[in-house]
């Protein structure tokens, strides 16, 4: 770790709480590159973050997350709250990088010092979400957000790894996306706290709550637990979106109350510390620049000497 | 393990080589529910396996992989050769269960005793192929198949992970799909040895291979490297499929030769030994019945009393 990291980390921590957007970018940067400081952060931001109220934005392409996340942060400032923004752009995960940097997108409030606005890449060879976006999060948590929106492309693994992260999940629909109700089938229907029909103003949106809601309905829900709310909008003008927020703090409520906010956040917690874990010992196992032992244990694998099971066993045997 | 699962497992193993199909299919049940008898299974395999050509098959919803792979199976039936199908279905990680039978998928080959067909459903948390996909190709090469397919929805992940576990990948496309090449934009073109354009009956065939042409000469190749082919087929009548058939058999040459072959598999192999030995891990960790170790952790992390680096490291540190 060097001097400069190990000097600037508390001070930018600081800054960062205060309200400093350049502190909050600078933390951002040092998780997303691991930098040796990471740690360090990590370890002061953990008392600082837990006053967010991380709210998940997934969906199919095109059906406006961008136009919807930004109609939200609207409507959020209107009622004066601090707002972070972390976009997770679909990337390959060879050739990383995102796609859209974070001044192109969201103009309405690149200029607002109470909005944290950041892209990320979906890295990672696992897919979905970045490693880095937990502890993104985690930044913008510590830095004072009251709410931050995490947006990400509805394909495939990445809507329930938001789930998995968020607490409360947004899945937006759209009419005329012929997909779009297929796709939910796939597992966005067990996902989704609020499910929103934005582009409300276009034929079929009636139709497409029809069939959400009958979707929905045989749901098996325990006594308690949180009814789905199907809200109607159109982010490009605003109608609708002020019911969003209420229902998204009515939702909020309601995991508060039953004791399933602290549930989904430990399991959340759970999460992290398993995938911190499990990256570490894959560093460990797979350095790619020596013959490590998975190379050897891989070679008799492959030569048919060893089964991948006995291969495993000895793995975690010569780690421990 | 059960007295009969070790009396039965070695008589399965040795029906499955001689060609009998209720024994595949009895192993390959066994693989998917984590018997007890799976490490036994596992064992006796290793020193029969690595005689077949595993072939990938990706592309989005729509293109015509049944089709294809039915027409393919046809194709290399024609030759003589024992074909193993494995058709991963698109499903919730949190339903599990695939869509489609194997019995519904593919008649024309159902009676044949020479084509093992099964359909496995993708689960597992982290998505994608099940984590029973490779042992389960395993069954399917120790049984004595020359070729496996192996049929993925091109969706998100999956592709990558079908690129990681075939010996040759065949990406499919087809006229009229708009997303078509916007999705291979997006990670299709790294993984490819072979793109098949199918429907090429259709309008816009030729545009599609331009496109993809277009692009795939971007991409920088080292010298001697495979150069990824283009073939045109109409799946539904056959059309072109020999041309893909012969194409496969020149890439596994070429990887044979080359000796990349070698080198995939045991990259497979250390994947393969990494997942089972990390899965392993995550049971001891995360046993969801008792109040664990990570349990502990998740609910400091949650409290701001640990950051969840610190929690990993008290994690490992527990386990070792």
């Amino acid at each position: 770790m060097s001097r400069r990291t190990t000097q600037d980390v508390p001070g930018l921590v600081e800054k960062a709480r205060s309200g400093d957007a350049r502190s909050v970018a600078r933390l951002i940067s040092l998780v997303e590159d691991a930098s040796p400081a990471l740690r360090e952060v990590m370890a002061l931001l953990a008392p600082l973050a837990g006053g967010a109220h991380v709210v998940g934005i997934t969906g199919a392409p095109g059906v406006g997350k961008s136009t919807s996340t930004n109609a939200l942060v609207t409507a959020l400032r209107k009622r004066g709250k601090r707002v972070g923004v972390l976009a997770v752009d679909p990337s390959s995960p060879f050739s990383g990088g995102a796609l859209l940097g974070d001044r192109i997108r969201m103009q309405d409030h690149a200029l607002d010092p109470e909005v944290y606005i950041r892209s990320m890449a979906s890295r990672g060879h696992l897919g979905g979400l970045s490693w880095a976006a937990p502890q993104a999060l985690r930044v913008l948590d510590a830095a004072g957000c009251d709410v931050i929106l995490v947006e990400t492309v509805g394909v495939g693994q990445s809507e329930v790894e938001i789930a998995a992260m968020a607490d409360s999940t947004l899945v937006l629909l759209a009419p005329g996306m012929g997909d779009g109700i297929q796709a939910a089938k796939a597992g966005i229907l067990e996902i989704g706290d609020l499910y929103v029909i934005n582009k409300a103003d276009r034929d079929g949106a009636d139709q497409v709550r029809r069939e959400l809601r009958s979707m929905l309905g045989l749901a098996e829900r325990p006594e308690g637990a949180w009814n789905p709310q199907i809200i109607k909008t159109v982010a490009m003008t605003g109608e609708g979106v002020d019911e969003v927020v209420a229902a998204l703090d009515a939702h909020l409520e309601h995991l508060t109350g039953s004791g399933e906010l602290e549930r989904r956040r430990v399991r959340r917690a759970r999460e992290e510390i398993e995938a911190i874990a499990v990256t570490s010992l894959r560093e460990r196992w797979g350095d790619v620049h020596a013959r490590t032992e998975l190379d050897v244990l891989a070679e008799k694998v492959v030569a048919g000497t060893a089964d991948p099971y006995t291969a495993a066993d000895e793995l975690l045997e010569s780690y421990s």
